[in-house]
């Protein structure tokens, strides 16, 4: 194995940065900027000939802009002559449109995938929205490691919000999956609950009579917190004491924050693979102790 | 004194929370929206008649929106018959444009202060920016209380970085309000270094010749971090072992993150006046408490 | 009178310019700029003692901003000594909400009306969109004059797009008013079609059996384009051969311009009051005529 | 040839539309959308099976968008079984980042090129901004054809503005080519004015003594305006009486207006590769004209 040095893109900074500090690598801030005309300029500030160099770049909120910096930068340590090229994206974006469900639609997740896939050498992702597809490999056309930080999560929701065996909720049938691990990793029951979608942005939620105690909702993300917040309210009608939301990626768009705390919810926790006040949960050690063994 | 609500703007709703929970009061987001067109649509959710009503409202990089949404939710609570209306404000903009500095300039800190005073009863900030200014009575034209978070800031820095008898710095001329009371605070000496502005985003500092051991930058604002990261760069290049920085109010815009890891600082850390990941120090005991003594 | 100076605000500086030919007066833009942290500055470039002073603000697509950059200018001319300070608003926003419809609303109308009454000596305003109330005394605390280019677009709408004899349409009863007036100046008759909202953003459109020959829409605003789509989607389903559309006011946001020409919309028509390139009848005219008769 | 479609880009459905009726060919728009966490959504929305398909998208103001939406419609339609795709991409951004000027930086040209050309067959632009290079073919891997609008644009300025004779003005070294060939257009003589860098966003403009009459600058770009601003001063202070400009991408970013006519210029006079208001003279012939001829 090569030297290793560690980039952060400007979605990552910190975490790029924490990162190499477990892995006592060096690290360094892509160069990027924005011109008024708002084309990007990135700049690899740091030499990167035959070394493995591990980029970390989660896409949230501004998925092509943050892209389209990924893929300037990756193509650019190829032509540096970095050794190996890994890529750390904790959020993946653009996992929902797997496939073709109306004619005519762009299948996203594959053409994102092929142009990632095509400059990165192995790729490490975060709790990956799979609901349908078995494996990433069948978007990307490189290997992609899809590490999971719920039982951490599951845990620290625990602690941070003095939980004592609360009920855990998967609040639509797509968190199940979620859910389940959690439950496992604390020992807990949970419910499923169902979702319909009415309307663009709003849902509605059913699949519950009656329940007692503390609830802790498990998501893998939130991004409207429309879905958490519906499946919150029932919750409290049907006789929940306190509910608590933990999810791992904490995307907060259009007014999450007002939905969230408006159903009443106590607490929000995330990982921080997208940084916000929420995200506690650090996911540095996670892939920190992948990257050692593997690279 | 009357019932008392909290009622959170779109800014600022986890700390609204955060602060009703402190005063046993009620707590509401305001129902915020943005049409396609661009205007906003407030509501308030809760019935206000005769009740006395905190709203919390920092008004950080979208500072026009935010300031809209205030005035239209200030102005509505008056209509809708509160008792009061007091604004908690933890971090006030415009207060630079304190006078008129070229001819024909408009003093926005008078005018933004102007439309808020005339529709709150009292305000609460925390650590305003006035270097020129000795009151902010001057400029808004209702009593302002401007309560400072240095100290517990300060504490919180040396616990966090676990540092032992750092030397404390002041990146420029204008911060050495905040470092002297952080120093008095910590029982530390102080260094003021001096600011040149070189192009309208750049900045030269200078006003060191030799140190060792740790610094730690103390500030108020942290804006695109140009400045603090230029102080670190030198306080490295002088000789000091570890910079970390500790500012009351983290704005973060145009990259700050990649300015301030990239100049090699170990550590940020800022109230939550402006939620961040580094908003690790809360301000709702400070303001909990002087509401529940003044109101 | 005294001197005349016509002052351009960021939304409208090709317009001002246009008013402050028609009109021999001096012409100066704001000097507008936004901050790192997202802070307004504005200045008056020019001596502004004793004068007459028109400021040109539309205020599209980001009102909350224009609105700040207007409030602080026109406070701004007071201080330094203008003898009369107009506002020409030729798109005035926040008008649908002149009421409170559910408990809570902020009746944002009334809001801006007075925050621009209270600084405005006189307001100009072009085709505002008055449906319930009668005048716009009732919202702002000054004198507006609502004047109207409806006549003018109608006129061009017909050399634009080679018409002869057209329908004329109105997609919703709101429009009843706009498309009447153009109907009289073009002696031509006209109908009023049916909206019921489905949803958030979607719009259905009722109220035609069967049309012949080419179909003109009017309306006072295009917003997303939603209404006047799907009303020339009826159009064409019950035998319309062409349809054109010409609207006072052009905001076009999130996919106008796919919604309508997706819709088989043949030519679209604005007034310059929002510029686009769909903005070619000038409404400079119709303000110079009125000021240089009024002032 | 086989059956030829048109699909309009969100940055370009009108000139799509345009240009259609031109080849009488038919039109549709992408169906795109914005989710909320801000990824696109891309449709096409008609059958383009062995069809010849033309897909129009300039890429200004938010070039990365509109970038992925181009490479999400183009990806798509190859898997549709569309027998030719052809980009028309009036503006094409990301050319002047044509090699690596400091050590690490991202050639963004070469890299966007790679990414569009792998994906279109052919590449229609207008005035691509090359002054190093000679070709395009260095930097796309596919055929790029360079139409050029300039000599349209000149006789439509001097007929605008009703110019006789004036004197055209290069307000830099790199605008040169582009008068030259309006001069010869016109037959007039033109000056080459120099220009220093002085800061990130500001210009310095010399080389001119004394000049009468009326000035017509010439350019390929207006972005932030700075540059021709700075032009049109340094020529109303050396004794023009009218300055005018014209260029073939007016980009307008960053108060453009209030810079141009805060300087005096008279008019402003663009294509429409960049909708705008002043973009009057239509690409649409040029283009239409050559891929009647060529597809």
């Amino acid at each position: 194995m090569g030297e290793m040095l560690v980039l952060g893109g400007s979605a990552s900074i910190y975490l790029a940065k924490s990162i190499s500090e477990s892995l006592n690598a060096r690290f360094a801030p892509l160069d990027t900027k924005i011109f008024p005309d708002g084309e990007i300029y990135v700049r690899i500030p740091i030499n990167v000939d035959g070394k493995d160099v591990i980029i970390v770049q989660s896409m949230y909120r501004t998925p092509n802009f943050f892209l389209i910096e990924l893929i300037f930068a990756a193509e650019t340590l190829r032509e540096l002559g970095a050794r190996r090229v890994v890529g750390v994206i904790p959020y993946l974006p653009y996992l929902r449109q797997d496939e073709r469900f109306k004619p005519g639609e762009a299948v996203s997740a594959k053409i994102v995938g092929t142009m990632l896939g095509a400059r990165l050498d192995k790729i490490y992702t975060v709790d990956a929205h799979l609901h349908r597809i078995r494996t990433l490999k069948e978007i990307f056309e490189v290997e992609v490691i899809n590490l999971s930080i719920i039982s951490e999560l599951a845990r620290a929701a625990i602690k941070e919000f003095g939980l004592n065996n609360p009920i855990l909720i998967a609040p639509d049938e797509e968190a199940e999956q979620w859910v389940e691990k959690a439950a496992e990793t604390l020992n807990c029951n949970y419910i499923v609950l169902r979702k319909e979608r009415i309307g663009d942005e709003e849902v509605s939620i059913t699949g519950l009579e009656r329940i007692t105690g503390v609830a802790l909702i498990i998501d893998d993300i939130i991004s409207t917190g429309g879905t958490v917040a519906e499946a919150a309210k029932l919750l409290y009608e049907r006789g929940a004491e306190r509910v608590y939301v933990s999810a791992v990626h904490g995307i907060f768009v259009k007014g999450a924050e007002k939905r969230l705390f408006g159903s009443g919810i106590r607490g929000v926790l995330t990982s921080d693979s997208i940084p916000s006040p929420y995200s506690k949960v650090s996911i540095a050690p996670l892939i920190s102790n992948i990257l050692r063994k593997e690279l």
